[in-house]
C-alpha cells in the first residue's frame, strides 16, 4: 500500500500522519511536543519513525514549517518558533535518514494549498487565504499554481505597507505599517494595550496586558476600545484586499487563522467598504468571502498535498 | 510558410505586424491612426487584410489592447483610449473575419509577457514588469506563467494604495493615493502643477500646465520642485516595489514606459531606499532592477508572443 507521511511543525507541537494515496483520512496520527529531549529536528525524525509501518510503501514526506523556506533546495531560513532552525537544510537530513524525497514548504503557503485541494477553495483557479492569527500570512494560487516565487518567499500578504508614512505601528518582522500590525492578534492586542496605557477608558483597563482574545470578548460586549481596535484592524485588512483583487483578481478569498472566528466583527465592514474601494465593480463579480474549512488539520493537509504534488510529477 | 499576426492597439495609432514562426523579425509592418474612416474595429479589420498574403498559413493573430479584457472570452470591458469599445466581443468579431484563433491581452501584461520571452526578461521564471507613462500598469511572470487572474483583471499595480489615508492625489481610476497617482507622468505633472498653483516657486512657474517632460527637464536642471516631484514619485514606487517584493519574490524588477526613460533620477533612490524597507535582505540577493529592452515594439511583440502561446497547447 502507497501512503504520504505528514509532517506539520509548530512552535508549540509536532503532529505526523500518515495518509493514504488519496482521500484526507489519516491512517495514523502522532503529536509530541516541540520542544523536550532532543532537538525539534530528532523529535521529527523519532515521531515520523514511530508512524512508519514498514510493510507500506512510503512515496514521500511532506513538511510545513512556520517560517520562510526555500522549497526547491529545502532549507528553512530561520523561524522564530523552533529555536535554532536557521539555514537548516531540513529536505536533505529526512531524506537522508528516510530515504524517500522529502517536499518542504511555508505553513501559510501550504495551508493555502490545502484548502484550494480540500477545502474551501476547490474547483477555483485563482484563490488568496490568509490566515489571521498571531502574525498574518498568505497562501496564494494564481491560474492553478501555487505562488512561491524565486526564492520560495512570496505571498508573504501580512508584510505589505498599508500605512506608509513611517509611523505606523509596528510589525513583528521590524517594519512599521505593516498589515500584520493592524490586524494580526499581536496587533490588535497591541492597540488595546498602547491605548490602556494612555489612560483610555475601557471594561478592560487595569487587567494588565490584555490578549487578542480578551479584546474580541469585550468587542462582542460592546466595549468602545475594543470595538476601535477591530474596526481599525478590519479598516487595513480591507485596505490590502483591495490592492490584492487589482493584483491577483482572485475568485475567491479564504480566512483562517484564530482571530477570523471572530467573523463578522472583522469581515462585515470589510465587506462593506470594498465596492467603494475598487476600481471596477468587475473584481467583486462573482468574488466569494468564506470561512476557511480545514481547522487545525490544515497544517497536516498542506504537506500531504505538497508530498502528493511532489510525486505527481 | 507559418506566420503570426500581431496587432498593437494604441489610442492615436494601430499597427500590424506579420511575423515568421520563429524569431522577432517582422516580415511586414503596417501603421494606421486609431481615429479616421470608419470605426477603429473597421480600421484593424482593414489594416490586417492589408497585410495578409494568401501564400501565407496564418496560425493566429494576437492583438494587445490599452485597458481591461477578459483573455478567455475576448472581451474588451472597455478603454479610456479607444472610442466606444465597451464590453466589445474583439476576439469574435475578428475570429468571425479571419477564420484563424484570436488571443488578445491588456496591453501592460502582454508588454511584460514579451519582455519576459524576447527582452530584459529571458531566463527568468518571476519577473515584474512596471510601465511608467502617462498610467502605471504591470505584466507579472509566477513561476514561468502569466498573471492574468479569474477574468483576466489582475497585475494592475498602478491601482494599490501607497497612501491610505483618503487624501492621497487623484488617481485617472477615481480613487487616491493610488501607486499611479503618484509615480505616473500624470501624477508627477499634477504634483507640480498643484504646488506652483499654490504659489511654490519654480523655473516652471508661468507657463501654464506643465507636462511631466517639462519637470523631468527642470530636474535635471536643478529645479527644486521639479526634483521634489521626482523623489515623491521614487518614494511611493519603493513603497509599492517592497510590497511587492513580500509579494511575488520576483529575481528580476523591468521598468519600461516613457516616464521611466529619465532613469536614475527615479530609480536611484528606489535602490537605495529598498534595503531599509524589506523584511529581509533576502528578498533583494540576486534581485535585477533593469530598464525594459523592447522598446516601441513590445506591444507587437507581446500579440505575437500570446498569439504563438495560444497555438503552442
Amino acid at each position: 500500500m502507497n501512503t504520504y507521511m505528514a509532517v506539520d511543525v509548530g512552535g508549540t507541537q509536532i503532529r505526523v500522519a500518515v495518509y493514504p494515496e488519496e482521500g484526507i483520512k489519516p491512517l495514523r496520527v502522532k503529536k509530541v511536543a516541540t520542544v523536550g529531549e532532543g532537538t525539534p529536528v530528532e523529535r521529527i525524525i523519532a515521531t515520523i519513525h514511530a508512524v512508519w509501518d514498514a510493510a507500506e510503501n512510503v512515496m514521500a514526506i511532506g513538511i510545513c514549517v512556520p517560517g520562510p523556506v526555500d522549497p526547491q533546495q529545502g532549507i528553512v531560513f530561520n523561524t522564530a518558533n523552533v529555536e535554532g532552525w536557521v539555514n537548516l537544510p531540513l529536505k536533505r537530513i529526512l531524506e537522508d535518514e528516510f530515504h524517500v524525497p522529502v517536499f518542504i514548504g511555508n505553513d501559510a503557503n501550504l495551508a493555502g494549498l490545502a484548502e484550494w485541494q480540500f477545502g474551501a477553495g476547490r474547483g477555483h483557479k485563482n484563490m488568496i487565504y490568509f490566515t489571521i492569527s498571531t502574525g498574518v500570512g498568505g497562501g496564494v494560487i494564481c491560474d492553478g499554481h501555487l505562488l512561491l516565487g524565486a526564492q520560495g518567499l512570496g505571498a508573504e500578504l501580512g508584510h505589505v505597507f498599508v500605512q506608509s508614512d513611517g509611523n505606523g505601528p509596528p510589525c513583528g518582522c521590524g517594519q512599521r505599517g505593516h498589515l500584520e500590525s493592524y490586524t494580526s492578534g499581536t496587533g490588535i492586542a497591541w492597540y488595546v494595550n498602547d491605548e490602556l496605557s494612555r489612560g483610555r477608558a475601557s471594561s478592560l483597563a487595569g487587567k494588565g496586558k490584555v490578549s487578542a482574545k480578551e479584546v474580541a470578548q469585550a468587542a462582542q460586549a460592546g466595549d468602545a476600545l475594543a470595538l476601535e481596535a477591530f474596526a481599525r484592524a478590519s479598516h487595513h485588512l480591507a485596505i490590502a484586499i483591495v490592492n490584492y483583487l487589482h493584483i491577483f483578481n482572485p475568485s475567491i478569498l479564504i480566512f483562517g487563522g484564530g482571530v477570523s472566528t471572530v467573523g463578522d466583527l472583522l469581515f462585515q465592514p470589510v465587506r462593506e467598504s470594498l465596492a467603494g474601494m475598487v476600481f471596477s465593480p468587475a473584481y467583486l463579480e462573482n468574488l466569494e468571502l468564506v470561512p476557511a474549512q480545514l481547522g487545525d488539520d490544515v497544517g497536516l493537509l498542506g504537506s500531504l498535498a505538497v508530498a502528493r504534488m511532489g510525486t505527481a510529477d
